[in-house]
């Protein structure tokens, strides 16, 4: 049996959405920007999904600009509001927590001269909001949070954080990294003065290469990829409209019976934490109960590496990650894992099963079924 | 009918392609980026086309960086190139007939105080190497040259350019844009000493969202997306693997026997030109022979508007272009057809036909009698 746990790496684009990318590739190919039908077959796809999207986070569809994917929005949100409103400042914040493509453009900032405020977080992972309101300053031109945490499934309080940022200064903006909650967790920007919000379609069973931006209306954003001017000047490039056009699909997928979609992986996160808890010397990650996101477990296992348990559970047929596989192949100290004050013998001791709404109860249970097995045995041959 | 002769707009997925692109998605979806199987074989997807588009070039893989298309590779060479290079200076060279994803982050260099010379070109559209030798200077970073142009279809000398261009500053990058070129016309970069050359999937029957920058080893380059660190660092973010797979195909496609493409190609375009040639008032732009490229053809048809022949053309089924479609929809004059000093009354009379290695002789023969039919009638109702 295989279980795929890997869910907050990649999912399996859905059947649906697959096919639609297929029949974009090859029947409907127009470039949206072409003046004849073809062009025009092609940009109401564009639209379509752009709608179905909008509607998703109840913001209007012009708000929504379609990128390659969540690296690059993220970078997008970053860089181009940091460009647009350098007459604001050169101080922006993040947590201390943050995926590689929020900390790394915080980087790039840094060396362009900016100052980067991390804020800590608690050993669950949730950052303090008092200290957000403290570091805010004259010149703070961004705030950047992520909603959930891709490694412990921690759930920030975004709305709280939005309201204390705009109280402190209006000219602030605040971007929440939605990628691994975009579908899960409630998330209504316009009504939680949020103004850009990041999400991924490879996370959401929507094609690879997709992805978007939301922007609320008014904000200056410069853009980082220059050239025909398509979606509103904002991401020049032809749309990539059969990715476009697949993100639909699997949007609306995703966002039919969510309640339920949610209430599930919630269901089947406790099966497998409740299983695996019986096991001795495993431990627990991140936020419990609905203060953790539905479908991330972070599970630490006492006297096994993260890779040696990786590969035994492949053997097997589970699929889970060791930290996050967000970061290509570089096996590095996790940073989440350090902020949240993990014991440092269980840093190279974690790994992570992430659930999707196709996740079976027989997987979950075959996954506890088969840790349980394999962790006394691995324990065996540990080093000290 | 139907003939889709607007190719270097957007070309129709090549039906393997497509299927490659469909299994990716919803087959061997892993991230490359796992340490499991899942990810190992994503990753083989990638390096296995990473090595087909190195051997079209006769250059090394590592030196093939994937990107999300065309504009994201001119944008990553010319700002990438001139982040990493600031030291060496601030001026920059272009033609005057380059590509929007080439002309606008030029603009953005010149809003961060870089200065930029534009090349003029002849009334064929080909740039004046002597000028170009003139105009390097100690602090030239980069020199940026298109191929082939997206309009009238000229092919520009770039060896000649790029030995110009290292014999006078050996510093200096010289990097092309060959997103209407590749596969249609030699492009060694290697052989050529070309530091960087730009290449779009979805011209060449590949899909959208898929391209690739070729960058030659030890070239400086900073990224524009940052993050997980793919692509060695230069392109953050989950791999698009379907999309990469599936350009791989494309490209596997378009090289086998690539000469007799070629060939058909430019008879394709012979026989077009030489049926439009026969009706009264056309004019043909760009260079003559094999001095433009073997699939575009620019046509001026006096008294008539482009959009008119445009819409006219596709009730017909008949699809081209208006100017190029790669300017989102907006109604712009033509720089390409300004710089080569084009009458102004048939600035907005030109239309551009363009094929790919699937049309037909029944295509062109079919629009060259539509057009034949068309346009005398079309005249009547000039305005003037």
């Amino acid at each position: 049996m295989e279980c795929y746990l890997d869910n907050s790496a990649t999912t399996r684009c859905s059947e649906a959405a697959a096919e639609m990318v297929a029949k974009v590739l090859t029947k409907d190919y127009g470039n949206p920007s072409s003046l004849h039908n073809k062009g025009m077959e092609a940009e109401q796809y564009v639209k379509n999904s752009r709608q179905i999207i909008a509607k998703s986070l109840k913001v209007e569809p012009k708000e929504i600009v379609f990128t390659s994917g969540g690296s690059e929005s993220n970078n997008l949100a970053i860089l181009g509001a940091c460009y647009a409103n350098r007459r604001l400042g050169k101080h922006v914040i993040a947590t201390a927590i943050e995926h590689p493509s929020v900390f790394q453009p915080m980087k790039a900032l840094e060396d362009m001269g900016y100052e980067v405020t991390y804020l800590p977080v608690d050993e669950r992972g949730v950052c303090d909001l008092q200290t957000l309101a403290n570091e805010i300053r004259q010149d703070t031109v961004l705030v950047s949070m992520m909603h959930v945490n891709n490694e412990i499934g921690t759930i920030q309080p975004i709305e709280d954080a939005a309201r204390i940022v705009h109280d402190r200064n209006e000219n602030t903006l605040f971007h929440v990294d939605a990628i691994q909650s975009y579908g899960k967790v409630d998330l209504f920007p316009k009504k939680s003065l949020i103004d850009m919000v990041s999400v991924s379609g490879h996370k959401l069973h929507g094609p690879k290469g997709s992805g978007f931006l939301y922007v609320r209306d008014k904000v200056k954003l410069s853009p980082i990829i220059f050239g025909g001017g398509q979606e509103w000047g904002r991401r020049s490039g032809t749309e990539n409209v059969p990715a476009i056009a697949g993100l639909g699909v699997a949007v609306q997928e995703m966002f039919h019976n969510r309640e339920e979609h949610v209430k599930k992986l919630y269901e089947l996160k406790e099966a497998l934490r409740s299983q695996l808890a019986e096991i001795e010397g495993i431990s627990f990650n991140g936020a419990e109960g609905t203060f953790g996101a539905p479908q991330i477990l972070s599970v630490s296992v006492e006297g096994v590496r993260a890779e040696v348990m990786l590969h035994a559970l492949e053997d097997r047929g589970v699929y889970c990650s060791a930290g996050s596989a967000c970061s290509s192949n570089r096996p590095a100290i996790s940073r989440t894992l350090q902020a949240i004050g993990l014991k440092k013998e269980l840093l190279d001791a974690t790994v992570r099963f992430s659930l999707c709404i196709y996740t079976t109860r027989e997987e979950v249970d075959e996954a506890a079924k088969v840790m349980a097995e394999l962790v006394p045995a691995l324990r065996k041959y540990r080093r000290y």
